[in-house]
């Protein structure tokens, strides 16, 4: 009996479970009201990193068209701002990287179509659900936007804001030099926000998304809300002035003679989203039911990178069941959830613990961090393993164990 | 540092945890109410056979006393009554055994004290807890009596009674014959109730536990509120008559003339249980947690023998993370439920689909089984594995797709 999958949403998760079911043998539909075309020329999506677990990931469907040699980063540097700064490097253990989803996206649709893959476009209406449940053995659900999207209540236990944390002003820029060694550069203004810069790959070549996560009611909220259309130059200089006081490490690679939007005004992007899990799955009748992945799931705030990765290790964790199993009920559903819940709700939590003024056992971590490679290191790879990440933070014991493990190894 | 675990309880949950802890270098106390010499010489406490999974454990801790091939069962028959009446066979893979827990307990409990464990007596009262909490770095919370058990609060997505289902009258009975291949027989009286007959090691020597489980309302209603006591010939006499009735194969191996409780009037009991399954820990203070354990976490009605094969599994899952962890947080709390739950909670909704009456996909299961030795004996041997016996049974699709499974199979 063929298997018929419905995949509503065209973003990496539903791109990457669509390739790793046609991969399978199994005929998939992806669902979207956005062609390849609108993308490319549309304005910034987003600014991502894929680790090497997504990288992974990428090879097994292969769509590694962007070897890490050539547009890869190695480690992050991490800068805390205060009275007594601290600046400090951690490595992972094989790089991650950076594309403008404007450029991957529509390549990942071409690989999918190209090998079979139905790609459906336009906006689904409400008395499309019906339809497409009865077409359908499983409904994907990888976009909030729609009738589906909004079927999928609220987990107020993993919810804990109603929201946005950080007020968000990234762009893609040209004028910004690299560390000695490429890498993404975490720049923290206590009380101010955070700086995100992240070598990415564009349509024009490499540039810098500087991902400016700014705290409301610190000294950078303003950025969100200032219009680059109104004057480029005014925008910029606030900019550059605003990175020199409160991300200097960063702000000492720009020339200010070359700073700019990478490839025009359509490089920026600025909002801020609300953290929210949701419920993982909606009866559809006779026994169907639509299952969410990716954003639907859990929108994560930019801070740690993780929303894109949760998607692709989401999408896995859904495809491999979905080839394991032949019946998709409630029982189906909640297996999918328990495999991937560990990972996204560790990201979850980690990244909300950041968003949040540092407790003392974490500031007391960041400084251990900055004397001891190896914690950092750990640190930073498990930027691969949110659920890890999470073993380490989740508690003030927790954190104090770390801390008592490393200085027990330093010894 | 020590790990400091207490553990409030000594039933089958308690008592596995502790030989695993101290079989691992880790000291423990188990605080319980019910001395050894108490035990062996009270009430018939339940009856419960233990499958291969829960023998194996008890090999790995070196408390298999009571070798299969002595005591062990091999299969089950099945009776179905009603106006064409089913009767057949499944095997195990690898046999079980029931040894009455008033034999069981005191020597697992000697076991314990013999290899270094600490048996506290005495009932704990509403300030122990603040004691037990400040001397221990977890609280293992294994018997829902006293303040402890009623910290844990009910989990009503997974408890969807309120009363029992089923009004039980169990004892331990002389002059019941085995079958050719010893073996527990399901025997089930459509509207009125089942019968599971396990042979039994009791003190005095090999009996059957006859554990008859009756729908209130159903024709044996009554049995569970007549005396022994008052008349123990009215009631063997009583009994006799509704098993040649409800019961008939197992009624056609009993000589009428030796069948008596086993060992006198303690070897009956007589009640109800009501399915609830509770939350899985409480925060005791100062980043502690009472973590719940076998029955406390999930009561489970003995119509398909679980109970303790679940307490014994989570007492391993929960002991092996003791053993890997040294922080025991909320976090710790949940990475143990999330390992344990497939297994409860299969077992959980398992036996409360079989409390319920029959859909017609159950009725063609057992009817197929009925005629597919190979089916049967999965079905069999999934006592062993209630998350397996839960991804057959979950939905009307699942049967189906099990019985079209099957179908290919006979072809």
């Amino acid at each position: 009996m063929d298997k018929r999958i419905a995949i509503v949403g065209g973003g990496v998760g539903g791109l990457h479970l669509g390739l790793y079911l046609l991969q399978h043998g199994i005929p998939v539909t992806i669902h979207t009201d956005r062609r390849p075309e609108e993308l490319a020329t549309g304005r910034l999506l987003n600014t991502v990193a894929h680790h090497a677990v997504t990288l992974a990931r990428e090879a097994q469907l292969g769509v590694d068209h962007w070897p890490t040699e050539d547009f890869g980063y190695y480690c992050h540097y991490h800068h805390f701002g205060g009275e007594q700064p601290l600046f400090f490097r951690g490595d992972f253990a094989a790089p991650s990287r950076a594309v403008d989803y404007r450029v991957y996206l529509p390549r990942l649709m071409a690989d999918f179509a190209e090998r079979g893959g139905r790609l459906q476009y336009g906006e689904l209406k409400a008395d499309d659900v019906a339809r497409l449940a009865q077409e359908a053995d499983l409904v994907v659900v990888c976009t909030g936007k729609g009738p589906l999207g909004r079927m999928f209540a609220h987990d107020p236990a993993h919810s804990p804001y109603d929201r946005p944390q950080r007020l968000l002003c990234v762009g893609l820029y040209a004028g910004v030099a690299e560390e000695a060694t490429r890498s993404v550069t975490l720049s923290v203004s206590p009380g101010h926000g955070e700086l995100i810069d992240i070598p990415t790959l564009t349509a024009g070549g490499m540039a810098h998304a500087l991902l400016m996560e700014n705290v409301p009611g610190g000294d950078l909220e303003q950025l969100p809300r200032l219009r680059y259309e109104d004057g480029p130059r005014r925008f910029l200089d606030t900019l550059l002035a605003k990175l020199e006081q409160h991300h200097p490490t960063v702000a000492r690679r720009i020339d200010p003679s070359a700073f700019d939007l990478a490839n025009g005004p359509g490089d920026l992007l600025q909002g801020g989203v609300t953290p929210t899990v949701r419920r993982t799955h909606v009866p559809l009748g006779d026994g169907k039911f639509a299952l969410a992945l990716g954003d639907v799931h859990a929108v994560v705030d930019p801070l740690c990178g993780q929303g894109a990765n949760l998607a692709s290790y989401a999408a896995f964790v859904l495809g491999e069941e979905i080839v394991r199993q032949s019946v998709y009920d409630e029982r189906f559903c909640e297996q999918v959830d328990a495999r991937r819940c560990d990972r996204v709700l560790g990201a979850v939590r980690w990244t909300n613990l950041f968003l949040a003024p540092p407790a003392p056992e974490l500031q007391q971590v960041i400084g251990t961090m900055s004397q001891d490679r190896a914690m950092c290191d750990e640190f930073t790879d498990n930027f691969n393993r949110p659920e890890a990440q999470w073993d380490r933070l989740a508690s003030p014991q927790r954190m104090r164990a770390w801390l008592a493990e490393r200085e027990a190894a330093r010894a």
